[in-house]
């Protein structure tokens, strides 16, 4: 199948800074495009915050969508909270999710975590060893045993995210810390991928090992089920439609056909 | 050391139901108070719904309570948005949680969750088995292999959740549904419990094993340590603070001092 | 990719019980074959205990094998620990395994989850209903939300298995039983699945659905990765050849080019 | 309640080395019994490898310990495997087990894990920085954010080990690589915790932190629930035991009464 992919990127600071715009001169969605180039398994597209009223994320869109990656920073707090409701919920059906760098902070990765995701930072150009701790996962297929970057911001650890389903990757930087740098997690039907490399002050998304994890991870992360609609309601189970049909036994709250409470 | 336990109630059925005042003329939060009767470990209040304008849920209230239960049902929706956050808050820094029945589809629950929380359910009255598949658990002291309920509300899977830290608990339903009575998460600091039984038009908080699991759940979710407060920010590490000290290489986003991004 | 599959079959039931070789007379691995009938996507063989010295599981052809199903029973003592080793490696090295039933009692299983792997059983003929609990899992496709059994061996809590990477399915017997069906294990590069039907006194291995859920597991346990063959050695990083390249500093145990102890 | 702590140790290197023998004159199991010195809460003894022929570990010894701590490296073959079944028996029962260092390769914990446990490693006396990326977990109760240690063996990722439970500590060193330095699991009822620091070469177990590490994982793995010996058969429930009492349906395999097949 071809796995529909959407790169979601804020694009603010390459109109506004002019180091990020002279690393990234179509933009940091135009790099992490290439990682898909002249491979047919794949169509990519864009959608930027400042496209539309839905920052490019419209229900058709997103329903057309099997894999979706996120890069924001600067404006996590203009994304429109319905907009994550809409992301999430496409998450939850199966739509899988990519959250780069920054986007530990951004509202959705926050939603689908349910805990705040800080972490320690710094801003010193240092080196970063990302190293594959399960090299036989799909995500780590066809890289060497580390991924070396010549300048990359740190992140350290504590990362309060929930346990992750799998930890892939862990960094190292020269300064001393550590960071969970590849997680896995599920959501309802949806794959979620965090991974951490991408400052924007640093040409980190044109390195071809960084671009072979986000093509890796857009793989793993397709879904190809059929969505998932019914995670979203509680359906009633009739008591004469039971496995085991019974009589109803004992008081109740509830009539017949009612809905539950929400 | 004395674990402060809080129950946190709607208690909006038993004002409303006939039925439901009379299995629980105390209410359900003076029948889950008996859980912990003459165990001087604890020591144990309440809060309700109506009880003020924050629910009963003071930042005080909130700071000095070690573990927080909850149960809640027809008024998910009338607890504000801004209590769920301070009530996560507090789970991130470390508050225990146990969630009862009809509390998977409270608001703080999903938040913590980050999934919908849905499942299948039928009130027919039928026989529950709850059985206990991690015997040595300590959320299981005590307990025969099985907890027999004569009558409890079906609820079925799939119960959209993540992945659980550890199944202690699975129940198996009159009319053929099974479904995921005791799961463990960890968020931040806080230890959550999910635990399936009570559904308010049936006595089942009255049951003695029951009642045992909460108790021991309280005490499992307890967490000594001290508040976690530095959960919430991202911290800045000074590049000349780093384990290894370094020169600033390269270009950079930020100065010297500057907050990150939020 | 085609996926190299090999049924593995103890094969003693069918010769000396009538009942099982009317059930069965192909053997039960004739029954497992018919899962993939017709799918080019596999090339499937099967191998028996009594084949040879080696149980059918010579180096080369496990090797070849990119998928290993199996199913023992009464004889799980007669495997050779020796053969039982090579199997374990190949799974560390990236093979999927797929034990079916009373292979939760074979000495591969056993091994390679590190606990008893016990439960309860009971042979009455009673109705199994097995609910897909992560229902667009790659293992759970095209399945309706549970597979009705109308004749199973019950398998009852606890099963003493280490906490499932996934929990995709969890039965529902008549007698009043639950049992996690179907769970998710990785081992070095090895994906394992548990799936539990398949008593030789019924014809469950003649069930679409149960067949069905092994051709998908057999699927999501193929890794398409050459084999990590590194998983094996404990190599030494010389000091000089570090990342960061080093002096060496303080007292030392082992000479430059040492092997490390085993 | 007093917990029952026993120290094995192999105890070879002191007697062999003049380094390490100067580094502990007491031996290593003495410099750990002062992890606990002065604390009511343990009560400590420790086993040899050459005690007697059973290693110090009489099935009387280990059904009086709550919780064990291993350290082994160049005689992990000289380990009966009879013993390290009885270890292994006595963990699915609910005994703790802090496995250290070089136990990583050690024959009990290759036997739990089910993997092969295998890193990479370096012995240039480099620094290590372990960070505590779980902060409020009891094993990490009063330190600070990272424990920093100056001469330490380097053990790299790759660590084939089964996905953790819980990943509390990951470790940074100087060379270059990463390490999950702390990592837990259950087993049947027993925690069992891998804690990395302690190469022979240098004076890690005087170090108060680690110490205080060992200290806090004692505590954590200790599982006062009564054993749990039922972990090891697989009980027959007859028919008309049932919680919901069955009438046999069908043929049968085994006879009423008849022991399963192991």
């Amino acid at each position: 199948m071809t796995i529909r992919t959407l790169i979601w990127h804020e694009h603010r600071h390459e109109k506004k800074n002019k180091l990020v715009a002279s690393l990234y001169p179509e933009g940091m969605h135009g790099a992490l495009k290439k990682a898909f180039a002249g491979d047919s398994d794949f169509v990519v597209d864009h959608a930027l915050l400042d496209d539309d009223e839905e920052h490019g994320l419209s229900e058709k869109r997103l329903a057309e969508t099997d894999v979706l990656i996120w890069w924001g920073h600067a404006a996590h707090g203009d994304v429109k909270d319905a907009i994550v409701e809409r992301v999430a919920k496409r998450v939850w059906e199966g739509m899988g999710l990519i959250v780069l760098h920054s986007g530990h902070y951004s509202k959705i990765f926050k939603r689908l975590m349910g805990t705040p995701c800080s972490l320690k930072w710094r801003e010193a150009g240092e080196k970063e060893i990302v190293w594959i701790v399960n090299p036989n996962h799909p995500i780590a297929a066809g890289l060497p045993e580390c991924i070396r970057i010549e300048h990359e911001e740190m992140y350290g650890e504590p990362f309060s995210i929930p346990e992750p389903l799998e930890t892939v990757m862990i960094s190292h930087f020269e300064g001393g810390e550590v960071f969970r740098s590849g997680v896995t997690y599920r959501r309802g039907a949806g794959n979620v991928f965090y991974f951490r490399p991408g400052h924007e002050a640093y040409p980190t998304y044109h390195n071809p090992d960084v671009l072979r994890v986000i093509k890796n991870a857009t793989r793993w992360a397709c879904n190809p089920a059929r969505p998932w609609t019914g995670i979203h309601p509680a359906p009633n189970v009739p008591h004469d439609k039971a496995p085991y049909p019974l009589e109803v036994k004992g008081p109740r709250l509830h009539e017949d056909g009612q809905e539950g409470f929400r």
